[in-house]
């Protein structure tokens, strides 16, 4: 039932790294999908994998649906449910929406990894890569975008 | 009390990508430990990582037991407890099974990397590898296997 | 409002692997942080990213604040209601805190990837990684340590 198909194979010749800064306006969802594509481009990133991290305790990573914003919405409300304000948390010097935050980014993580073919990530057609903001006030994230693979021109991947 | 041991190391010279199909006959763990072995064994992979990525944004990947099935019928409980279908989403025009789904997929994820040695995986003795559907009906989902390291035979890695 | 910033490049020239003894007292969080600080520093990792992944179905892998001591204590807690011991659970041949640590362990996940850059960890201000046990008992657990990328000096990196 399942077939494996479409084999390649390169040489891995680089690796290049950045730092991605991200303004969230509070709690929500906010895509990075065309920064992530931006960098790619700009390294002239052929066959490899792109690494996304997150340098941070109360936010996380999210692949999901980048169609009907509804689902964004709904997204925040079940990770409320699964970690509410109000649950006796010892940790509460930083406020409620502290201690919930960093339970819902240590459920959706701070790592994730992506295929690249050709330059293109490997994201299905609904799936965007969004930082989830977990905290009530406005912050600004820190993410690391790192390739791994081979590069078409390698004068791009230079400082 | 933690001690380093067994150190190896090796050139990278290859990357291989596969996309891999999936029928899935509805809500349930599918295992592809045997694909991922098969194309690891396909390529010639001796030392590295492989990454696993799937494409969709309501099913996810799980290394769980493979051992005991009840585990597995445990784990869909368990999501369905987290993410319940009536719990007045907004998102619901997919039916009532969809926005609980991609609860359940971004609280799994959809990325998972593991090391290679000596061309077998760092599987644990009672891990298995899972596509893990989360819609009632059956589905067709794609999984991307892509190996990064050396491969001992070059020649099977070409397309 | 998002900006990317300082891109490196580099050769990718080494695999090192190494097997990561841990020794848990029970429920709770165990840093790792110093001892893959140390794995990278004995092979002179340079640039790259290093895999950590744990070969085990009821523990998992874990990026938290490794400031407050509180936070890991809530994070306990919060996993205790996702997973509650007594959930009616099918598989409880192996103890009432069996099960929900699968679950835990599902939801946390068991591979984590981070970029290292000059041979340090892309950890933010307040990040530590850490082995959350999820069985009662203390248990040894298995994790391994792959980097892929630059070395400084390639002797140190062989058997």
């Amino acid at each position: 039932m399942n077939k494996l198909s479409v084999i390649r194979s390169t040489k891995v010749d680089s690796i290049a790294t950045v730092r991605l800064s991200v303004e969230t306006s509070g709690e929500g969802f906010f895509e990075i999908t065309a920064e992530v594509a931006r960098f790619l481009k700009q390294i002239g990133a052929r066959d490899g994998a792109v690494l996304i991290y997150l340098r941070h305790t109360s936010a996380s990573l999210v692949i999901q649906e980048n169609a009907d914003a509804d689902v964004r919405t709904d997204l925040v409300t079940a990770l409320r449910r699964l970690a509410p304000v109000n649950a006796a948390w010892v940790h509460d010097v930083e406020g409620p929406d502290d201690m919930p935050a960093h339970v819902k980014s240590m459920l959706n993580g701070v790592s994730l990894q992506m295929p690249v073919s050709d330059g293109d990530m490997a994201l299905g057609t609904w799936q965007g890569i969004y930082v989830a903001e977990h905290r009530t006030s406005p912050h600004r994230r820190e993410v690391v975008l790192q390739f791994c693979g081979s590069c078409a021109d390698k004068d791009k991947a230079t400082d």
